[in-house]
C-alpha cells in the first residue's frame, strides 16, 4: 500500500552498476509502454534490482508519465499500472547495484524538467570522471538528489542545451566531458537519442517493428517484440530518431583500432540469443570452449557446463575435443532474490540447494567441468566436491576467461584485488584450494578472437585499460 | 515488497498543498528519528498523503538517512525501519495535495548534496513565485525531478550558498527572492534553521526538551512530546540552532501591521489544543462562536457542532446565548483515507456513514447548528435533513468563518469561485440551497479579533491580499 | 501479494471476544455484499482484529462467495474484491480478540458444507461449555480446523439438522446444548437465521429496506444503510427470514425477570446512537452522568468527559449539577491499531500522545472528570495529572460503572482479579493511587435503571452471574 | 498487512493436483521447520500455489505451530516467519490448483484437533470417491470448511481412531475406504507416518540425516538438504516412524503385477535427480529418447530438446542416432507466475517472450525437434515456426511420451477429450496442424521399458484404468 524510500546521501555510495536500457518511438502513435515491459522482461539478467518506464505522447501535450520501483519487472509492473502509461515514445530500464545501497531514488529512467521541457534518460555503464563532474557542477549552485551517474549526465545536457540548436548537439557536446563506459537512451518531447561511449564499452543497438523505431541493450529484446534488427549504434555515435527516421553524429568516434568493448558481454553478461556488433554471444561461446580444448586438452569421458551460462562453452569444448557433451547439474530454477540462504552452521548448503548432480551422468567418468569465470572461488570447490560425491573418477575445471587479477572502473562489479583468487597465486595453487584434478583458463590472446577480432578491454585481466584509470587516492574516495 | 512510483512531470501539477513540519537537534547526541515520529503523529492532521523522516548525526560523518513514503506516519513508519534511522538532528513532513497527482517523489523531506554539503529540507506553504523562480534556474542550468516548491528552495539556498559565509546567510539571501507563503526547517550537516515568511502565513515554533532544541508547526507537537514551547518564530525571521544555542537574523521581518497570516489556521486546521503566535486556538474557536450568538442570535433549545471542528465554536455560541450546549452527531471514526464511497446509486450516502444523529438529543427541539465553514455546499444540506428526519423542529445554521468568494494562493486549497456556493450568492439564496431555517456567516470585521487582535490575511473572503496576487493569464498556467 | 497464515492449535487459546454481526436478505435478488460493507463499517467499534463478509445467490446454485481476513473492514475489503461477492443473501463479521493469538483461521464467518448443504455463520459472544462440546463432538468423529466457538455450534447445527426437519428447527435443538453468550446469524442456501441466547447477553435487532430484511448486533448499522428499525431478536428467540417473511419460535425464552443482558454494551461497548431492547445507549449514559451527580455530588467550575465515551456522562453530570460541560481533551484521531508505543525509557508516553489538555478549558479552575470505567488504573493517575500540570485546581474522578471486581465469563475480556485496581481496594486506597481530589463510581442499585429496567447481568461487580460459571479447575485450564 | 482470502464452497470445485510432500522428525529434538523449507524448495517444481510448514515439539507440550498461504516457498517463508516456527517434527507441503479457484483455505498442511490430540497431514493425489466419502460423512454430522480431499481423509482418520489401538492402525483403516491415488505424510504428536496408495501411484521415499528421519515426494529433497536416501514407501506400506525408528505395515499392498505407478513422474513432472522406486527419472528420459531414434528414426543434423524437460531425450536420442546434440532455445528464467500475458492483438506472443531461438544453431540445418508432450497443441506450431524462421530447413518433431487420448482420474490434470490435439485425429493430421516436417511419438508399449519394468498406469493413453474410473454421470458433477 505503501511507497517506502530507504535513502541515504551519495556521498555514502560509489556503486558499480551493470544496466539494461531500452527506448522506443513509434511514429504511428500507438502506446509504447506494453512493448518497453516486454522489451525490459527480455533484459531483466542485466539487472534485478530495480526498474521504470517513461513514456510520452509525441502528439500530445509535454507530459511524462513514468512508474519505476524495486524489484523485478514482473513484481513493479502488472496490466493495472502499465495500462495508465500512456505515450507513443518512451524509456525503460532495469538496474542492478552490487554493493552497498539499494534505494527507489536511485531507479531509472531519470525524468527531468529543464530549459528546453522535459527529458527522459536511461543509463547503462559507469563514469570514472562522476566526482570530479558533481563537483563541478555544484560549484555552479547544482543540487543532487540521487547517488547516479544519470544524474550528472542529465546535468551536462541541460546545461549544453542552453546554448546547443538540438538535443542531439547538447548530448554530443556532453559526451565531450563524460569519461568512461556508457550507452545512453534519451528522449526528448519529440526524439528518442542513443548514444554509445567512443570506447563501446557498452552495447546499444537499433530495431524497427512496422513504423517504430527501438533501441535496446540487446538484440534479444529486439527478438521478443518481434522486431527486425537495423544495426549497432557505432562506439561515439549519436542516433537521434524523429518523424524523419535516424540521422547519425559520429563526430566523437574514435578509431576502430582504440575500441574497446567489454569483452564479459560476450562471455557471461548478455543473453547467448544477442548480438552485438556483429558478433553472436553463442558463438564466441561456442568458440571459448573450442579454444579450451586446444589449449588445455585432457582425456575424459564427458564434458559438462555449470548452468547456465557454461553451458555454450562445454558444447564448444565437445565439439573441437570429440569429447561426448552430458548434463551434470539440475538448477533449482526458483532460487531468486528473496531465497533465505542457509545460516552458516546449518547443514545445508547454497551451493546444493541451488544446483544438484545428475548421478547417472557422471558416476565412474572422468569429467571436464566448464565454467566461465572463477571470481573469489568460493563455490567452485564446492561444485567439484558434488561431482566428486557423485562417483566422478576425474574433475578438470576449464574456465571460458582468463583469470581475473584487476578491477575493473567502467561498470563491471569486481571485489579489490585481495578477494579475487587469482591474484598473487599461480593456477596450481588455484587448482589446489577447489580441489580439481586439473585447471585450464582461457587465454587472454584469446579473447580478440573469440570477439570476432573486434576491439575489446582487457583491463580486468592484464591492467591495460583503454584509458588512464582514476588515481588510487581517489579511488580510495569512490569506491565506498 | 516493492516501492512504486507514478510520477507525471511538474508542468503538468501546481498543487496547493497544506503541510506540517518538525525539526529537533539533540546537543546531546541522542537520536531524534522517534520524537520526530511522535512529533509528525501530532500534526498529522495537516497532511495525510506523505510523510518522511531524515536524520544526521552531528558527531559523526557527513550522511544521511531518509525515509518516506505514501501513507500515515503510522502506515509508512514501524519499529523496524524506524530503529534503522540514526542521527541527532533531523527534520520530518507530513504533506497533504489537493488535488491531481499525489506522487512519492513529492513527498518530502527533500535532501540534497549540494556544494557545501549535505540539506535536509521541509516546507510548509505555497510560493506564488515557483514557476519564475523555475524558469530562471532552469536558465542556468537547472534541473527539476519533482514538482515541489521545495526543490526551488533548495536550489537557491544551494547557489545562494556559494558565496555565502554560512547557512543561515544563504537561507536568508534565499528568502528575498521567495514570493508566498512558507514554513521553513531546514538542516545542514551541523545546524537546524528554521524560518517563516515575513507575512507570517504559516506558523513555525520553537521547543526544548533537556538539551534538545525543537522546531513545529503547532505547538500540540511540543506537548506530545513532552517539550516546553520557547516561543514562535517570527514572521520574516532566521533561526539558526547549534550548539551554542539560539540566533537570529530579523532581517527580513516587516512591520507588525504588515503581518498577514492565514485566519484558516485558527478556524479549521490547527488542532485546538495550539497556540499561534501567543493565540489559543480554541480560545479563538470559542470566541467565533461567541460572536456568532452575538451577530446572530436566534431562539432555539440546544446548540450543536458539526465534529470536529464545529465543537468549539458551539461551545462558544452556548456560553454566550445562555442556550444549552449538546452532542447532535456519532462521528464513526473509522471512515479513512481508503474507504469505499458509495456509488452514486446506491442506498448508502456517504454523509451518513460517517456521521450519524444522536435523535434523542434533538428530537422535538429547534437546533443551532454550527460549522466551521461551507465551501460547495454538497454536504451541508445533507446534515440539515438528517437534524429534521431525526425530529428537530428547526435547524438554525450558524457558520464560524465569513463566506469564501476569492481563491488563495498562499497554500490554502479553494476551488475555483464558480465552484464557490457563496460565489454570487446572498445568504438567503444559499440558505434555500441547504435547507435551513436560517443562516449566518462570521462577519468578516470579527475575523482580527478572534485572531487576537494579530495581522492576518483575509483575501479569500474580501479579495484584499497581502501581496499582489499572480496575473489572471499567470494564474491559468499555474493552476493546473 | 501472499495471505499468510500463523496459525497454532486450540488447546494454547481460550480468548474472550467481544464482536459484532451483521446479516442481510434481499428477496428482490438485489447483491447485499455493498450493504454489509456498510454495516460492518458502522459496527467496527466491535471488532478490530478481523473480518469477513460471504454471501449467496438464492435464485442460482448453492455456491458461497467468502471473504475475510486481518485487519480493518476497509482494510480488508476494496471496491475489486468487494465486486466479486455476488449473492442476495449473506453473512458480515467483525472479530475482536483481546489475548494470545489472533489468527486468520479465525476470522468469520464460518462457511461449511454440511449435510444439508451450505451454512454461513458469524457469531457475537462466549459459551463457557465450549469445551466440553469440543470432547464430546470429538468423541464421535469431530475434526477441529479453528479454536472460535462458531466451530461448535456449526458442528451442533449440523448433527442436529440431520433429524430436524428445518434449519431453524436444528438450530433450536443445538441451542438447548449450548451455554453462555451468543448472538447468532446464519444463512442457509434459501434463509437468513437469527438467535440470541436465553438471558440476552448480546444484542441483535431486525431492521428492513424496501423488500431486503437485515439482522445487526446494533441499531446504528440499520441507520447507516439507510434501514429501518423492525424490532430487536427477544432473549431466547430464533428468527426465520425467508421470502414468506419473518417467523419467529420462541420456545427458548425465559420468563423476563431472568434475563441477564451485559450492561457494558449500554456503558462503553455500544456506538451511543445505538438501541437496545428499547433503551438509547445515549440516554443509559446521560442517565449514568445524572446518577454520578445525584449519588457522587461535589462543588466544581466544570463537568469533562474523557473521551470519547465519557462525554455523555459528563453532559448528564452538568445537566444534573448546573456545573457548566466543558471539554478538556484533544484526542489524535490517527491513533489506531498500528501505532509504535514508546518504549518504557522514551520521554514520550502513550497517553500523552493520545491525548492533549486544552489549558484555557481546565486553567484555575476545579474539574469533574467523568470516566466510563477504570479496569487495571494504569492511565488514570497520568490523565489526572495532565489536568493538574494544565493548571486544574482540583480534579474529581466519577466513573460511570461500579468497580470491577470479579471475572465475566460471557465474552467481555476483563483480566484475572489482581488485575483489578478496585479488587481488595478501598475507594480511598484507589483514590489514592489515581491522584485525584475526589473518587466516584456509579451504584451497583444504578445499574437496572440506566437500562431501563431490563434485566442485566451484574456478575462483574457483585459476583452474581446468571448462571452457574464454570468451576474454578475448569476455568483455569480454559483461561490460557 | 492483511491475510485475504477469497473462498468458494466446494461443491463448486473438484480440483485435480499435483502437489509435493515432505516431513521429518529429528529424534535429538532440533528444529525441523527450516529443512522442511528447503525440502519444500526442491519441490516446489510440484506445486507453485500454495504452500505450507507445520511443526510440534515431541518433547514439549502438544501444539503446533502452522504457517501457510498463497504463492512459492520463497515468497510465503521469509527469515523471520520461519524463525517463529519451532519443534523437531513437521509436515511441509507444496500445491498446484490447475484449474478454478485457488484459495487460501485449501493450503495444506490441514492441522486439526481431534478426540487424540492433533494430527497434520500433508497429500499428494486424488481420490476418486471423495464425493461419495464426504457425503457419508455429512450424513453423520461431518461439516466441511475446506474442498480439498484431505479434510475428508482426515476426518476418516479422525473416526478410525477412537476405537484404533494406535494412529498407524487407524491410518491404515482408513486407507481401506479411499480409493485413488495418495501419498501421505501424517505428523501425530510423536509419530510421523507416510503412507502411499497400493497402486503406488505417487512417489514417497524415506531419507536420513543424522538422527533425523525424512519423507519426501522425491529423492531430490533428499539431497537439497544433504540427507541420505534409505528406501522408498512401497505401494500400499504404511510407515510409522517414532524414537525406535522405522515400523512397516504392509498389510494393504497390492501384488507387484497389479502397481501402476503414473509414469507421467517419469516422462514430465519429476526433477531429472530424482530416483522413484529405484528407477531414475534422468535415465528414463535418455532411454525415451533412444526410444524415439530406434522407432521414429529420421535424417538430420542436429537434435535439440524443448527446454527444459525436452532436453534429456534430446540427449537419449542423440546418443542412439549418432546426430550432434544442441541448444536451439534460450528460456527467459524471470518468467513467473504473475507474468503479464500479452493480448491477442498485441504484437508480442507468450512463445517468443518465454523462448527464443539460438539462430547460429539451427540456421540452415534440419532440426530434430524433441518435447514431452503436445496437449491441446497450441503452441508447438509456434515452437516449429520460429525455428524454421531462424532458418532451419527441417523441422522433425519427436515426443517422448505416447499422444493423450483420455482423462486422468488420479491427480494428473488433463483436459477433456475434446480439448485434446490427439483426441480423434490420426498422427498425420496433427503433423498438419504443428507443421513441422515430420512427427513421431513414445510408443506405449515402451512405457514400460522407460520405468524400469515397474508397473505403470497407461490410462491417459489407452483407457486401460488400474481401477474402475468414476461412472460418466457422476464425473460430470465431479469435475466441475
Amino acid at each position: 500500500m505503501n511507497s517506502i524510500e530507504l535513502q541515504q546521501n551519495w556521498e555514502d555510495d560509489g556503486l558499480h552498476e551493470e544496466c539494461g536500457v531500452f527506448g522506443m518511438y513509434d511514429l504511428d502513435g500507438n502506446d509504447v509502454a506494453s512493448s518497453i515491459y516486454y522489451g525490459l522482461f527480455a533484459l531483466q539478467h542485466r539487472g534485478q534490482e530495480s526498474c521504470g518506464i517513461s513514456v510520452s505522447d509525441t502528439f500530445g501535450p509535454r507530459k511524462v508519465d513514468l512508474l519505476k520501483g524495486m524489484g523485478l519487472v514482473n513484481e513493479v509492473f502488472n496490466s493495472e499500472n502499465l495500462s495508465k502509461l500512456h505515450g507513443n515514445i518512451g524509456v525503460g530500464h532495469v538496474r542492478y547495484s552490487t554493493a552497498g545501497e539499494s534505494i527507489p531514488s536511485n531507479a531509472q529512467p531519470l525524468v527531468i524538467n529543464y530549459v528546453k521541457g522535459t527529458l527522459m534518460l536511461a543509463h547503462n555503464g559507469n563514469l570514472i570522471n562522476a566526482n570530479e563532474l558533481r563537483d563541478e557542477l555544484a560549484y555552479t549552485g547544482a543540487i543532487f538528489q540521487t547517488t547516479i551517474d544519470s544524474e550528472v549526465i542529465a546535468y551536462l545536457v541541460a546545461r549544453e542545451r542552453i546554448n546547443a540548436k538540438t538535443a542531439q548537439e547538447a548530448v554530443t557536446n556532453a559526451m565531450k566531458k563524460l569519461k568512461g563506459a556508457y550507452a545512453l537512451v534519451i528522449s526528448s518531447p519529440r526524439k528518442l537519442i542513443g548514444a554509445r561511449d567512443p570506447f563501446g564499452f557498452k552495447p546499444l543497438c537499433i530495431g524497427k517493428r512496422d513504423n517504430a523505431y527501438i533501441l535496446a541493450s540487446e538484440t534479444c529484446a529486439l527478438d521478443t517484440i518481434g522486431a527486425e534488427f537495423v544495426r549497432d549504434v557505432l562506439p561515439g555515435e549519436v542516433v537521434t530518431i524523429d518523424k524523419d527516421g535516424i540521422k547519425s553524429d559520429t563526430s566523437m568516434c574514435l578509431p576502430k583500432a582504440k575500441e574497446a568493448r567489454c569483452v564479459f558481454e560476450y562471455i557471461y553478461f548478455a543473453r547467448p540469443d544477442s548480438n552485438f556488433d556483429g558478433v553472436s554471444v553463442y558463438h564466441s561461446r561456442i568458440m571459448a570452449g573450442r579454444f579450451l580444448a586446444m589449449d588445455s586438452p585432457v582425456e575424459a569421458d564427458v564434458v559438462v557446463g555449470v548452468p547456465e551460462s557454461g553451458n555454450a562453452a562445454a558444447m564448444g569444448y565437445a565439439m573441437e575435443s570429440g569429447i561426448p557433451y552430458g548434463t551434470a547439474f539440475v538448477k533449482n530454477s526458483y532460487v531468486g532474490r528473496t531465497f533465505i540462504k542457509p545460516q552458516q552452521k546449518s547443514r545445508e548448503s547454497s551451493v546444493r540447494i541451488k544446483l544438484n548432480v545428475l548421478k547417472e551422468a557422471v558416476c565412474g567418468k572422468r569429467v571436464i567441468m566448464i565454467d566461465d569465470s572463477i571470481v573469489r572461488g568460493t563455490t567452485s570447490d564446492r561444485i567439484v566436491q558434488m561431482l566428486k560425491d557423485a562417483g566422478a573418477t576425474e574433475v578438470h575445471v576449464r574456465i571460458s576467461s582468463p583469470p581475473f587479477l584487476y578491477e575493473c572502473y567502467f561498470g563491471t562489479d569486481i571485489p579489490s584485488r585481495d578477494q579475487l583468487i587469482a591474484h598473487n597465486r599461480t593456477i596450481e595453487e588455484i587448482n589446489e584450494i577447489i580441489g580439481a584434478d586439473s585447471l585450464g583458463y582461457l587465454r587472454v590472446e584469446r579473447l580478440k578472437e573469440i570477439a570476432g577480432g573486434l576491439g575489446i578491454c582487457t583491463g580486468c585481466f592484464d591492467e591495460k585499460y583503454p584509458m588512464e584509470p582514476p588515481k588510487e587516492d581517489i579511488r580510495g574516495e569512490y569506491i565506498k
